[in-house]
């Protein structure tokens, strides 16, 4: 889109009472208020600033920084940034009755989430990228919405800068979308890229993502999962019309995968990545999070670094995949300022809470991780004599298990740390056809049981996206 | 989103003229017109049946159907449309007042381009999937329609399936798109595909492709590149704001490339595509379709088949992909139906006219090709004798233009049917530096005057998207 330059944030707006306001709009700009000023903060302030002439056309009147709420007056702050518009107190935006949109880019639970409800009950759009809260609260945060005729906007929340959000609510409104797979955390895919193309061990890589700014100090929420379960919550929301508790999401992450499966995985032409898989199944849906094999030729197996991809499948409109960068303050900046102009340009031409008309979110059965059905990935150390392969075959077999290619290999160098074996183990690894998890899960209960298992077995699920 | 099956059209609206109903909307249903009832025309009429509960709960109100243009009332139509709706004459849905929507989906340049200028002109939403029509007066219609102040929607004309209009239109509304890199028709990039994994030759492809329904009996529109060029130029009319004329887009197709193109590629570690590329360079715009090697592991040389795909560069957002089926029933109806959606609930909410409000579209300048800057694929086949590679490495570098990598390798096997040589020819093929085209030409005019060349030269320009 073209954009111009145009002048710094308008900061002598002429107040009015937001009700007048929505009654005759006339050319009166749309007023902003900001809750917190970090890197995504900053990269809205700077984009409203430099994209004001383009959006103040676009939404039919300007669109004016009102107040920015901070932690700390002092710290340093976008240039473009008048200091009288900052204030420590969000109460001086969410009880504003001059201020019409509230823009919520502080993060966490609390007190987000109170200030969000109290800008809603006041009357005012609200746009967010807050996945941990949507994830809570998402419907709960809609239905208020709707019931105050206010819009209550996310592209931000879930994949920085794709318009995941959009693409779902309204290109396939009238579609009906049976899976989704998707790559959610720019951690865990840099992670796994690095592994997969230097070797790495998992701490080596996180190490040098730590280093590069891809990861936090303590990287759990991203490595462990939880981060993407967030997202893959709010997709289910709008995908399958969800609203799910993320106790009901199966988690994990990714520091259980070791060089030695990416070797293996590659042999098997695969490439190990950590996905987000939602299905609907009609009668329940499926929503998983975990490091998944998945076809080395596959296009989310060529979404590297710290890319994200969501790959949906419609009915009608078959797979569709949407990519991008999935974090940093200027993409996910530019999801919200998309998301701003759709709640001003709806305020202005008096048709607020519009968006979300017609959606229908309800709870729904999640299916349980041992009824599931795929194909799985089993690395087994083990001790290297004669007929633990047919041991291990034998114990999938009984338990109804079929299984397509297994390899043996050793001795094993794996780096899991495992306490020094009285003689080499050996790394034996097969790939199952279709199984029920609980089967599988049967068999390895049994093989627990074996004296010749040398470490905890590695299970990764295999998917054809 | 959630569907549901909901019942077969409307067939009984109670009639009222438009104007009242743009008053008064109430819980009046929106009625739509379709010109055309083709496959595209069918798969929205179905869509529209199965989710038209869905719909008119987004919408707020009913979406009905009044009247269907055909060719032949006799032609077996599609099931759940009643035949009393079926009319020969277009006017019956441009010029009743009764009709708020209407749905181009019959193609070609006459007589659509009348039919939705007097529906415009009558006040009516308009939704078309006519990228040639788009291609040729998109910004007159655009004009029109914001005159008149209603919707123009054509999310269908470009990428079937793909939500790429909207992403250019709305998502990146804050952002400046600097390049365009797509892969804009199925047809092109299926025969690449069978041609790089099967060896085939482009006209056993090309047999292929007409055999499984990928292309038509006369395949030029699509082979030549003509079809890509128009998606290319609708792309460009919302991303760079450009009003293009076709004679300025270089277009070129895929009806010169041979195996031996597609094996050399691969060993230099690239795969051949048919891409549409857009670039915004501030003071003019460089817009061109032609064969492009990129690298082997770019996402885009792993969009395959008949799939489509759109990288947009944003100044801020960085790299953004989408993809998916780009044409087929279907696909392009979720969007027409997408776009209905649009168009219906704006007229429901009187605020027709609004979505393409603030976009300035205005001529650009396009950068001629000798102007542009490239690295490139330059395969001779020459007579085998020494010193012919000197020659040619010279005539380059005379011209100013740098090899990173020349290779011999022969007798070739060309497919180009050459007449037989006196005696057995070689391809000499090298991948240059960055050159301005305008100098590799110079080399080509002095080097095509040497007797030893025994086939014109095959030229790719080489892309790193």
């Amino acid at each position: 889109m073209k954009t111009e330059g145009g002048p710094p944030l308008n900061l002598n707006p002429e107040p009015h009472a937001a009700s007048d306001r929505r009654r005759l709009r006339g050319g009166a700009p749309i007023q902003i208020g900001l809750l917190g000023c970090g890197t995504v903060g900053g990269g809205v302030l700077r984009l409203l600033a430099e994209n004001s002439g383009y959006l103040a056309e676009r939404a039919g009147v300007p669109l004016v920084v009102k107040r920015v709420v901070v932690r700390d007056l002092e710290k340093e702050r976008v240039a473009a940034l008048d200091r009288d518009l900052l204030t420590t107190n969000p109460e001086e935006v969410v009880d504003d009755p001059t201020i019409d949109v509230v823009v919520e880019v502080m993060g966490g639970e609390t007190p987000a989430r109170a200030l969000i409800e109290r800008a809603i009950d006041r009357g005012k759009g609200v746009v967010t990228a807050n996945k941990l809260l949507l994830a809570a609260h998402g419907p709960a945060l809609l239905a208020r919405a709707s019931a105050r005729q206010v819009d209550l906007a996310f592209e931000g929340a879930v994949g920085g800068g794709i318009p995941i959000i959009r693409t779902l609510r309204d290109a396939f409104a009238s579609d009906w979308v049976e899976r989704v797979t998707a790559i959610l955390n720019g951690t865990c895919n840099y992670i796994l890229t690095r592994m997969r193309d230097t070797g790495a061990s998992f701490d080596a890589a996180l190490r040098e993502a730590q280093t590069l700014g891809y990861a936090e100090a303590d990287p759990s929420l991203d490595v462990d999962g939880h981060d993407a379960a967030h997202k893959l919550i709010v997709l289910a929301m709008l995908a399958f019309g969800a609203q799910v508790d993320s106790a009901d999401v199966h988690t994990s992450g990714i520091r259980s995968i070791e060089e030695a499966d990416h070797r293996y995985a590659d042999r098997f032409g695969y490439t190990i990545k950590h996905l987000a898989i939602g299905r609907d199944l009609g009668d329940s849906i499926e929503l998983r999070v975990h490091p998944t094999l998945i076809p080395k030729e596959s296009v989310l197996a060529n979404v590297s670094g710290v890319l994200n991809a969501v790959l949906l499948e419609g009915r009608a409109v078959g797979p569709s995949l949407v990519y991008g960068r999935g974090a940093g303050d200027l993409p996910t900046a530019v999801s919200v300022v998309s998301d701003i102009l759709d709640v001003a340009r709806s305020i202005a031409s008096g048709v607020a809470g519009m968006q979300g008309r017609g959606m229908s979110i309800k709870p729904r059965a999640v299916r349980p991780l041992g009824e599931i059905v795929s194909r799985y990935y089993l690395r087994f150390a083990v001790e290297d004599r004669p007929g633990v392969m047919g041991r291990l075959a034998g114990a999938l077999g009984d338990a109804g298990v079929s299984i397509e290619q297994i390899v043996q290999q050793g001795p094993t160098n794996s780096s899991s740390g495992a306490a020094p074996a009285p003689q080499p183990a050996v790394d034996v690894v097969l790939i199952t056809h279709d199984a029920r998890e609980g089967l599988v899960r049967n068999a390895l209960d049994a093989i627990a049981r074996e004296q010749f298992l040398r470490e905890p077995v590695h299970l990764f699920r295999i998917e054809e996206p």
